[in-house]
This record gives C-alpha cells, sequence and structure tokens, in this order.
C-alpha cells in the first residue's frame, strides 16, 4: 500500500488531492485547496503554500508525490508567480525527501481519461468516477487527484513493463 | 545591531551575502552562493536551495532579509525556473518568521551606486568599497551583499524619515 500525494500548485490556490494505492486500486483519502491571503505580501503567502503543504504531508504521511510539470506558461509574468508557487510546495516535499515525480499535462489526460487530448473538465469528472466520489471536489483539489491518479498509473506500468521484461528474459534463456 | 541576510536567487547559482548593520555602518559578516547540481532532477535542486539558504540563517540568525524584486523576467521559460529558485530561497526564511523585504533593481543601483542607471560591474565595486573588501566576491554573492546593503540603506532612510517627521510635528505644536 502506498500513499500518494498529488499537488497543483498555484499562486492563489494550490490544490493537493492524497489516495491510497493497493495494488492496482486506489482509494480516495483526502483533498482540499490552500487558498492564500492575497491582500498578504509575496514572503507571507509563499509561507502560507509552504506551510500549507507540509500540514498534509505530516498528516498522511504520503510515500510518493506527483505534481504537474510545466512546458509551456502563459506569460513571464503569470511563469514568476506559478514558479515561486511551485518551489514552495515542492521544497515541503523535497525537504523530507519525499520523492517527487512531474507529470505533463498530456500525461495525467492520458492516464485519467484514456487520450492526452481531453478537456480539462473530462479529467476531473474522470477522477470522480475512479474514486468513487459522490460530490465533485474544487476544480484545483480534483487536479491535485488527477496527478496523483497518474502517478499511481505510471508506477503500475512500469512495474508492470518491469514484470513483462522479466518474462521475456527468463523466455529467451 | 542587525543581521541582514541578502539573498540574489536563480536555479543554478544562488548568491547570498550577510552584513552586520550598526547605525549607518555596515560590516561584511559572510557571503557565498549555492550551487545546484545541475544533473539532478528539478525537486532535488530547489531542496539544494532550501537548504544552503536554511544553514546560512542558521549560521547567522538574520533579523531581516532582502531579496531583489523581479518586474520584468526574460521569457516565460527563465521566469519559470527563477520563480521555483525564489521560491525556494524565500520560504527558507519565512517560514522561519523572517521579515523579508524586496527591493527593485532600480532601488539596488540606487542605494549602492548613488544613481538608479549604475551598470551591474559598478555595484559590484562599489559593495566591495562600501564594506572594505580586499576581493571581489564571486558576481551573484557581491550581488547579494548589494541587496543586504540597499536594506540597510532603505531602514536608515526611513529611520531618518520618521525622526524628521517626529521633530517637524514637535516644531509644529
Amino acid at each position: 500500500m502506498t500513499i500518494v500525494l498529488g499537488i497543483d500548485p498555484g499562486s492563489r490556490i494550490t490544490g493537493y488531492g492524497v489516495i491510497e494505492v493497493n495494488g492496482s486500486k486506489s482509494h480516495y483519502v483526502d483533498s482540499g485547496c490552500i487558498r492564500t491571503d492575497t491582500d498578504a505580501e509575496l514572503p507571507e503567502r509563499l509561507c502560507q503554500i509552504f506551510e500549507g503543504i507540509s500540514e498534509v504531508v505530516r498528516l498522511h504521511l504520503p510515500q510518493e508525490v506527483g505534481v504537474e510539470q510545466v512546458f509551456m506558461a502563459k506569460n513571464a509574468d503569470s511563469a514568476l508567480k506559478l514558479g515561486q508557487a511551485r518551489g514552495a510546495a515542492i521544497v515541503a516535499c523535497s525537504a523530507l525527501r519525499i520523492p517527487i515525480f512531474e507529470y505533463s499535462a498530456r500525461q495525467i489526460k492520458q492516464a485519467v481519461v484514456g487520450t492526452g487530448a481531453a478537456q480539462k473538465e473530462q479529467v476531473q469528472l474522470m477522477v470522480c468516477n475512479l474514486l468513487g466520489l459522490n460530490k465533485k471536489p474544487q476544480a484545483d483539489a480534483a487536479d491535485a487527484l488527477g496527478v496523483a491518479l497518474c502517478h499511481s498509473h505510471m508506477q503500475q506500468s512500469m512495474i508492470r513493463m518491469a514484470g513483462a521484461h522479466k518474462i521475456r528474459r527468463r523466455r529467451l534463456r
């Protein structure tokens, strides 16, 4: 059993989602969002993200973390803001030596919906379906659960690939 | 006496400079740079910045921190990288509740050289002059010392302004 934390960082709202992965089965544990005080100065807001994620880590003790990779930001100003939020969220986990994995939006869509061209809303709906949630979580929390599901999916694929490779090697002998 | 830490964050090199401020006098304490391992993954590199700054903080116990404000990044990609490094460096101080002040490049040049239009090299030379250094520190370390000097200068100006304001108020009575 592995506890996986997914994070969707943002300067105003940082979503988080925690799932429990047991073989090919994933169960919902917790999700939510850290809203920064828009009136506060930047260092205080980054501190809120850092402490919010640290609190989730203390509570659920995740063994692995997934975070969405940013390929192309809209513009330099929003990239700087997103970068600062990402930095604060990532060090809250990496300072505790929890392995962090980055996934592209395409990989997340592919893993959750089955197609890399899926819409954002489809991902959020599938997150609810896959985890058997009656109520749709807040958008950023749902996105974070999507990253966590993508991570568990990718790890499973790697285990399967490693297994197939072993079988093939055994047959070749 | 106030210990001021200046930080010049960067994804590859993060400069730091520590000065001791006593009234209008500033003395050099320490400076250097945190070089991240370019072969390492992003979370590991951000962790190196976070831990590097945390170590400097543990060693010198600064009461105030200055960091250069980023107004306009070159492009979205470099803004994201710089943002992540800034986020990691800033939370290392803000999580410990050390007040952090941001200064524009113009404010730093004005405070250190006397003109907001000064060249980067002039700032580094003036940093050596003001702190009586025989050897020019590495560029990022010198920039960080420049931010620390700018902070002490701005604080002194505010104290003077507050003093002048008090005198004026007393005269008006």
